[in-house]
């Protein structure tokens, strides 16, 4: 049977290893003889409703592969989240141009697309096959252990906060670093793997599946500061308080909303900013310093989990497979199978699109400002090889000649 | 001749190689027989007052290694910057302990305890050998091709620039990001390498070296991103008016000035945020992003020039054989031999203490927000080796069905 033309495109944020999926799709794609051309869209959805097309068919193995290797969307991306009209115009123009599979990598927004325009297609009674590709860095899509892109803007957190605790260590005081994260607390939780002895930090982690309290949260820093003489934060952009608020939306006058109706929390140094000054100025400590990781987290070069970056290509690769010899649309999901190994699975849209997934209590310490040792054992095998090593010198204290 | 005891210890902003240095010094007077301890202050000049010191002749050579390749100081660092009172104070500690050989690593300012601490030592009539140990991300020590700490912290910047690149590309806007510099501009220009195609970001980058006026800038931006379709901006933390005054300035209302003096210009997301703001409001574009790559810059762990490691590692050993083999107090200074080659030299600590080294005119381009291909060539050998890079698909358009 000829399976007509694939289309593969990417949708929502970037991530270190997104493009190894998309050259999953058509390296695997090439296997099969009965694929007529291989279609990229620029730009996402956007770019199928414009017809804007690269044919990847007449790009070189060569090329592809050095493209997989690199961070960022190599189609380009967008935030446009389609309405049923908007997946309407997509079906239309897939069906102009004879697409026979249609493979959206993202994340649970784009999940959702994938199932509208899916529903389109057998509405119509077109031929069309549907697959959606996991990514994010949030982690926060169901019914995967864990999503692509996740574990390498993890390792970035992971490191970047072993370093702010040498730095922090040699010129004490209070450091409070912001990490990417709205709903699911998974990437802030990923600064613990860069503790490795016990006064290390972070000291302290916020996550949005707790409340946040302003109170609660200097007490805290004034226990660490006083126990270790220093203290390291480690807080998701996205921490509200007990109704609902993002703490950033008590200082924020005006509050940029994007096209899905969210709070822009990224792209801006404010909550770093305003929880030090309430550091400053309610406990009296001298130097505080907030750094935002922004989009250094998900963007870094040079900084991807070996891990990550495999189970990237291969859910491109199992996308293929499941289209080409399944019956069915859906989503690939990642399951762990041993300690550490994946497998992967196709999930029915339905399951995975619109929802949001949260770290379990499991994950979450009984203090609320910490992790377990199920999360550390549930993230280390995910942060890959090589990963970079802390050490200290030993006490050999010296006695004193002129002092007490 | 009896070499007594020797003293090192660590001074100003923490690096990814100050350990080497440390480590240096260390390995390198283990070898001399007449040397009887080899001392370490905790908290630079601070822990010398304090008489806490650390016997690193009792650290096993394994773990030195291990500490070398930390980034961080191990010995702790501090702010403090010496009057003659306390470097009268340091001198006296030095002579109850015996001291013969005093060690410092760090820049401008620990040059000048050196300095001091030097002449203090002459005076009294005390045998003793003082060298300044050069160190700084700011790479702005005078009489050096450079110094130990900015290669990592100038790769560190150019591989977030690169990637921040590919993120824009990929959901284009303008990118803002803030980079550490007071007064030299070097760590802001290393943007630029992490430049690849001709229309890769940074498109603009602002330094100390030049004014800066808000009209200008804002010109600058339409003009990239009407030409480019998006704009990623490069800008010094120590950007100023005609009159010198910071940019930051301008909006921050109480501003925190450390025991220098100097405007606290790092731990905030100000500037960024200022620059979106103003990008937003008088430009009308609408997804602006700023970071402030603060502390991780310098402390981040695993983006290390191997480059910059050895370098560190050869001017702790070199201080020691400039102390042990050598007659006069110095400054260990970097000098370029070749392309690329590097050897030492023992300065006079005159010719460094306090004085501050900004980029050269032939480094800077005429338009006054790029950098030449002098300063290319100049940057790229210290960055070191297995730079990450990034590729692109070739375009292979494909022609429109249903559209014009």
């Amino acid at each position: 049977m000829n399976a007509g033309k694939i289309l593969v495109a990417q949708g929502g944020g970037p991530t270190a290893v997104i493009n190894q999926s998309l050259v999953g799709v058509v390296l695997e794609a090439r296997r099969f003889g009965n694929v007529d051309r291989i279609y990229g869209a620029h730009h996402g959805v956007r770019g199928i409703l414009n017809e804007d097309f690269v044919d990847l068919t007449r790009e070189t193995s060569h090329n592809l592969e050095l493209v997989a290797a690199t961070p960022g969307s190599a189609l380009g991306s967008t935030r446009d989240k389609p309405d049923l009209k908007y997946c309407q115009q997509i079906f239309q123009v897939l069906r102009a141009h004879g697409i026979g599979h249609f493979f959206y990598i993202g994340g649970n927004d784009s999940s959702d697309t994938v199932r509208i325009v899916s529903n389109e297609a057998r509405q119509a009674g077109y031929p069309l096959r549907c697959i959606h590709i996991p990514k994010t860095i949030d982690n926060d899509l169901v019914a995967n252990d864990h999503t692509p892109g996740f574990p390498s803007a993890a390792r970035f957190v992971a490191q970047a906060f072993a370093g702010a605790n040498l730095d922090n260590a040699a010129l004490p005081g209070v450091y409070v670093a912001v990490v990417m994260g709205r709903h699911a607390g998974f990437l802030t939780a990923a600064s613990a793997l860069g503790k490795k002895f016990p006064d290390d930090g972070p000291h302290l982690i916020y996550l949005p599946e707790r409340d946040f309290a302003i109170e609660a949260f200097l007490g805290d820093v004034k226990t660490m500061y006083e126990r270790h003489g220093r203290c390291v934060v480690a807080v998701s952009e996205g921490i509200h308080d007990a109704s609902g608020q993002p703490v950033l939306a008590q200082l924020a006058k005006e509050l940029e909303r994007d096209a899905h109706g969210n709070v822009q929390l990224s792209g801006s140094g404010a909550l770093a900013d305003l929880l030090c000054e309430e550091i400053k100025a309610r406990l009296g400590i001298k130097r505080v310093r907030g750094d935002t990781f922004g989009y250094l987290q998900r963007s870094f070069i040079g900084c991807v989990s070996d891990v990550d970056a495999r189970e990237a290509r291969e859910v491109g690769e199992k996308a293929v497979q499941f289209a080409m010899w399944g019956e069915h649309d859906g989503s690939v999901a990642i399951q762990r199978t041993g300690f550490y190994s994946a497998d992967y699975q196709l999930l029915p849209l339905e399951a995975v699109a619109g929802k949001t997934r949260v770290m379990d209590d499991a994950f979450i310490a009984p203090s609320g400002t910490d992790v377990t040792d199920a999360f550390r054992l549930y993230l280390r095998p995910l942060l890959g090889s090589g990963m970079p090593d802390a050490y200290r010198l030993r006490p050999a204290p010296v006695a004193k000649v002129l002092g007490t």
